[in-house]
């Protein structure tokens, strides 16, 4: 291809003859739905706004900008397909389940293979492989009994075989905008404004329903046999996690994140051993969404305001700063279940009920909701943990208005 | 401010008299250098193209769009100012040295305070806190007799006490260029291109030269005391780290990333410990920056090829997928070392040769590099290591060129 010699701006709609197939969303036939373009190569076969890899495509334009990527180059995905098949499921042809990825997104290589061959560049969006974690924690719970290697799931060294899944942000407007109760013009004029102009085509181009967000995506780190979803005697257990970079890595005492998650992979690890399946579904979504910039703003400020660091002001000072007490919006987040073919989840462990309402309002129903337990919750993050408490998190304790008042944690002196 | 009713494009100039303060990039003096505006409340007050939070501007304008966020909203920044502050450093006013991040974006409160009074809406980039890290493996050291509890700043428990600063990143276009040697049009045209025409101004405005790029940012963990940095008698240990979330959070074993970044903070615990300072900069670069969907698609095609996942093909493959081998670019990584005063690393916990040729080429001195110890590197791992020993990475042992044939990984059968 002649690469265009002048810049092609894309705030004015294309010509017709100039785009590239139709998306028809919600489709169970992968070849009605039609395949997502979002590669830059050639403009005029794009059917989405935004490209691939999220935030990365600015790397990506870094490379080839350094001389260092063929700006021409196309994949090579021999050998790249999922390890293990999964779907199709019911819901991916079902109207509205799901809006925010492409239930598609790992198989292209099988359901458009024609396309690609006639020289359509499309690329996986979901990519599916095997893991083998070693967790220290895994360890500690088998010394201390809680778990006991199969040599299957859990082999003796402690280690834990997944199978993993990477999921790119894939959102058909209309419907993301319906899961928000709002016009689809409405997201659309926000999504713009708000990110000072991103996209102009996200006014411009309302024939263009499709967005790859540069957002970060989902990760699924799943136990078992993911081919039994669906069984009726395969209990399904699922942690759903925002990624908290201070918790989850470096074991930062504020909150609950880690201990959480290593307790959800726990009970996913058990769940599997006894012939049912395990999900940990990891979402980017870091300090609530709101950066981590906001989120040390706002550890600043509740230690440092009078009277400590309280239970009672902990969403408070969070609003203060962000002007939200929380950004995650979880409307998006059953999606991914619904596209592993989720429709009962035997164990949640989750307390949150934005997540639980989430998952409910999304038709697929939950047996037992698990906290985490009393004495994995570090000893600064029982503010977070009481002020959640109060505000509508599930707890299997009676609640004690008390312990909203009384709870306070380390102040800055005290570090 | 009345709202504007129109949608306003932002494809071409501004007027003239529509336009926020003058950036005069690199002045030392706060003042003449100006504050950086990219809310996006009031539009002709801005002079940045781009907005604030990175990727995170996407959820803000869903909370706006699902009226729970007021687009009015001004952030009370009371009490969330720097718990020790840092700098300003000589490196703050040489030119080129930063520009990647700003500077004085920690320090808004204090140096822009009269225009944030008259209404400026000024927002902080930087921030920095303090946490303490509860990390199992320090415990562990702490039994193995590698590390000693001094109860400043390795607690008893094993706890480690740190200050913290999260980074978002602040682009001036012109400096960024120059880092890749390429002219400021090539950058502003490539970005704009490769991300599928992510913000046109990037190619309409080139009076806009600041960029905030919907990337993410930096967390830097620090032990010991800020304000030593720079003193003769203080060692400086530090680790560069780019994020990998399957191994830093879930300790998959095809990599060495979470071990040799607790070998990392053990190395930092320890030099703090002794009278000098710990820096772990962490970077968020999921999978070389290529993003998480491509590096499992990478590990798929490893895997599978003929001979198995094998050290002599190890960087063929992800060449093969994404057509380079890396885009991590360490061009702009040093400015957070720059920012924080550092011109003398005594010890690099890194083998890389393109982190330590980064730091170097932008005038830090290096003293000892340190690799990981081999005992802490995983079994399927070593596929990896082998690999970047024979490209060019640093290591203490002689080269072994047989490794490089003979080291094979784990293959899908065996998980």
């Amino acid at each position: 291809m002649e690469k265009p010699k002048h810049i092609v701006l894309t705030s004015h709609p294309g010509r017709l003859d100039q785009r590239g197939p139709q998306i028809q969303w919600g489709q169970a036939d992968p070849k009605q739905r039609g395949p997502i373009i979002g590669s830059v190569q050639d403009p005029t076969k794009r059917n989405v706004i935004g490209t691939h890899s999220g935030s990365y495509a600015v790397y990506r334009a870094l490379a080839v900008a350094a001389g260092q990527l063929d700006a021409d180059h196309v994949p090579d995905l021999t050998n790249t397909a999922p390890i293990v098949p999964i779907g199709p499921h019911s819901q991916w042809g079902e109207a509205g389940k799901i809006v925010s990825l492409d239930p598609f997104g790992h198989m292209i290589g099988q359901v458009f293979a024609e396309e690609l061959k006639d020289g359509m560049d499309i690329r996986p969006t979901i990519a599916v492989t095997k893991a083998r974690l070693e967790l220290i924690e895994m360890q500690d719970a088998m010394r201390q009994g809680r778990l006991k290697p199969d040599g299957k799931v859990l082999l003796d060294t402690g280690e834990v075989n997944v199978t993993k899944m990477a999921v790119e942000p894939v959102w058909y407007l209309p419907g993301v905008a319906e899961r928000f109760g709002i016009t689809e013009s409405q997201l659309r004029r926000n999504l713009f404004e708000q990110t000072g102009g991103m996209y102009p085509e996200l006014v411009t181009r309302p024939d263009l329903q499709v967005f790859l967000p540069p957002i970060g995506g989902i990760t699924v780190y799943f136990m078992g046999d993911v081919a039994k979803i669906g069984d009726k005697d395969c209990k399904v257990a699922c942690r759903v996690h925002d990624e908290c970079n201070g918790s989850d890595v470096f074991g930062s005492d504020i909150c609950t994140c880690r201990p959480y998650l290593i307790h959800g992979i726990e009970v996913c690890v058990e769940n599997a051993q006894n012939g049912g399946v395990g999900i940990i579904a990891y979402f980017r979504k870091e300090g609530r969404a709101l950066g981590e910039v906001t989120k040390f703003l706002v550890y600043n400020a509740r230690k440092r305001q009078e009277g400590g660091d309280r239970a009672e002001t902990y969403f408070e000072r969070t609003e203060c700063v962000a002007g939200v007490q929380d950004m995650r919006f979880q409307q998006l987040m059953p999606d991914v279940l619904n596209w592993l073919g989720v429709k009962h989840i035997d164990i949640l462990v989750s307390m949150s009920n934005m997540k639980y309402d989430a998952i409910v309002s999304q038709g697929i129903t939950v047996g037992e909701r698990l906290a985490i337990p009393d004495e994995q919750i570090p000893d600064d993050a029982k503010v977070e943990m009481e002020a959640k408490k109060a505000a509508g998190y599930f707890t299997d304790a009676s609640l004690d208005p008390d312990a909203l008042k009384s709870t306070v944690g380390r102040n800055l002196e005290q570090f």
